[in-house]
């Protein structure tokens, strides 16, 4: 079997199983319309460190072991950690890594890292180099706060734009197969696709939603045209975090380029808070798409209410130093496509 | 075939070839001992831009178009890109993947990128996923010294354990055949070996070399032991950027592990300057193994002077911040082996 189909999409032809998984919040996000669905809502979002960025670490390092034991897994035991954060230089994910002291690829995808770490991770799975693996992605409010735009301290006040990063991390476990033990057993990851890196000219850092819209649409008309499919062949479009005005655009953006999202798109930065919250445009940062997935996403999947989802976490690579230097700000989407599948069917 | 093997290591079946790389340096390099051997030197480290983080992007980018020139390649038909650089957010990789348009995955493994990106693009193109896919690594003195120690400006003094950032960059790129017009057509990869995060709480900014030692040796040893190999089945083990201190700590925890790399190991860092430039330990930065690999190595792998190497660029996972909140440095080491292969043998 072909395993390149296309310009950008890859085919898994043992299909990796998600065997497990585990999504850990804190205050905000309980207080969100998915709130039932987290594994663990941590209401002090230090986690009882010090700084917040040991904090960050804490809740990356816990999602992973709470991922392997609901799966009767030993940390110790994953033939790979990838992962990712927002922080520079992967504080997060390289700290937390250093203790599982396990084979380690840090990657940095921005908020498209869940994608990115799924996509890889099925790579290595699916060709038989490595099972089971863990794929993360994490983020935290208050790190990110003060690394890309303002100490908080100076209590700035977000335009109508702007979206609240999500204060948590998603653990996803692959596998070459489901046992007794596995969380999940009937989901399997069939195709992927790397996305590219697109920039419309966006230079607003408190509008991230309108500098991913257009790679997501990239992403997504390359994946149906390689898969040779329509919208409609799936229950769901999952985005990570465009927020309402980023979706509004991808609609239109992909409306104008021909593909429907009416009745299949969903946004996981747009459906983590209500707007009661006062969040202005939703959750962002690479924890959301995270534990919406994690939460929200994978149970319907298992049960078969979702039969086949595309996910596609979205990712600003925006920078402090870039912006300031006049630069706009870049997106990227990677694409992964879950699906239910009937047991005995490896 | 079994492509998992021992705790951390990858065998390739398909062995991916390498078709052609390139590596452009700067000054500082030119003087150094290895100055013949890269394919571009500009003496301008501005490269004709108004910052320095615009430099690297161009040098990023300008090596990977010359890398595809040689080999007969247009850039726009690499089907992926796998690259980093040491900037926060990976400005470089990111503004350079942007330029080019194709299917790009960011990787951070500070100075083990050259590695983490040959073995995540063995992976692809062994299986089949991709070909060609580019693997790239950069890194510039001036950006590099301003975001993880001090302002160039403030004209600090770097202390006797100091390695000074290499500005270079190398582009290796790996395809599933060797065709006419491929720069190289002798040169495959057959193994790989994924580090994990080890770090015996070295503290000292100014001292890389001593932080990245022990991740070396640990991933040389689970290699070894993977392999079932000793240390003389190579023409040469090699690592990134120890730097003459941490080149010495490497072979004495080698040696207390049984493993003699006398007369076998050969570090990049320690190489590419020669001690009357004053670089005090030698050179560092993920540009550096990147342009000795492409530079210095590749031809004699090419020519069949060098039979098999095991590569292995180290990266030492500092942050400011974490430095500043009392951490330690941890370090990683990814470790691909290349080998001579005569033609035909595909």
């Amino acid at each position: 079997m072909k395993r390149q189909i296309g310009q950008q999409t890859l085919l898994f032809e043992n299909r990796p199983y998600v065997i497990g998984s585990a999504g850990i919040v804190s205050k905000s996000e309980s207080e969100g319309p998915l709130a039932e669905s987290f594994d663990r809502i941590e209401p002090d979002d230090t986690f009882g460190q010090d700084s917040f960025e040991k904090a960050e670490r804490t809740l990356y390092l816990e999602t992973i072991r709470l991922a392997c034991q609901k799966s009767g897994l030993q940390p110790k035991k994953l033939s790979a950690l990838l992962g990712g954060d927002l922080l520079n230089q992967l504080i997060t994910s390289n700290y937390a890594a250093r203790e599982l002291g396990v084979p380690y690829l840090g990657l940095y995808g921005a908020c498209s890292t869940m994608s990115e770490s799924l996509l890889l991770g099925s790579v290595l799975v699916d060709a038989g180099f490595r099972s089971p693996v863990a794929c993360v992605a994490c983020s935290h409010f208050s790190t990110a706060e003060r690394q890309y735009r303002y100490p908080l301290e100076m209590g700035t006040t977000a335009p109508p734009t702007a979206q609240r990063t999500v204060t948590g991390a998603g653990c996803v476990l692959l596998a070459d197969r489901a046992d007794s033990d596995s969380r999940y057993s009937h989901i399997r990851i069939s195709s992927a696709t790397i996305g590219a890196v697109i920039d419309l000219g966006i230079n607003d850092i408190a509008n991230m939603g309108a500098a991913m819209a257009p790679a997501a649409c990239d992403t997504i008309q390359k994946h149906l045209k390689d898969m040779n499919r329509k919208s409609s062949d799936y229950d769901r479009i999952v985005t990570g975090d465009l927020g309402t005005l980023g979706s509004e655009l991808l609609c239109k953006l992909c409306s104008q380029n021909g593909i429907s999202l009416s009745n299949v798109h969903m946004d996981c930065g747009a459906s983590i808070y209500s707007p009661e919250q006062g969040y202005n445009c939703g959750g962002s940062g690479c924890g959301c798409s995270a534990v919406v997935l994690t939460g929200h996403l994978l149970p319907q999947l298992e049960s078969g209410a979702l039969k086949r989802i595309l996910f596609l976490a979205t990712g600003a690579l925006m920078s402090p130093t870039s912006c300031q230097q006049g630069e706009s700000i870049p997106g990227i989407a990677h694409a992964v496509v879950l699906e239910h599948a009937e047991g005995g069917e490896a």
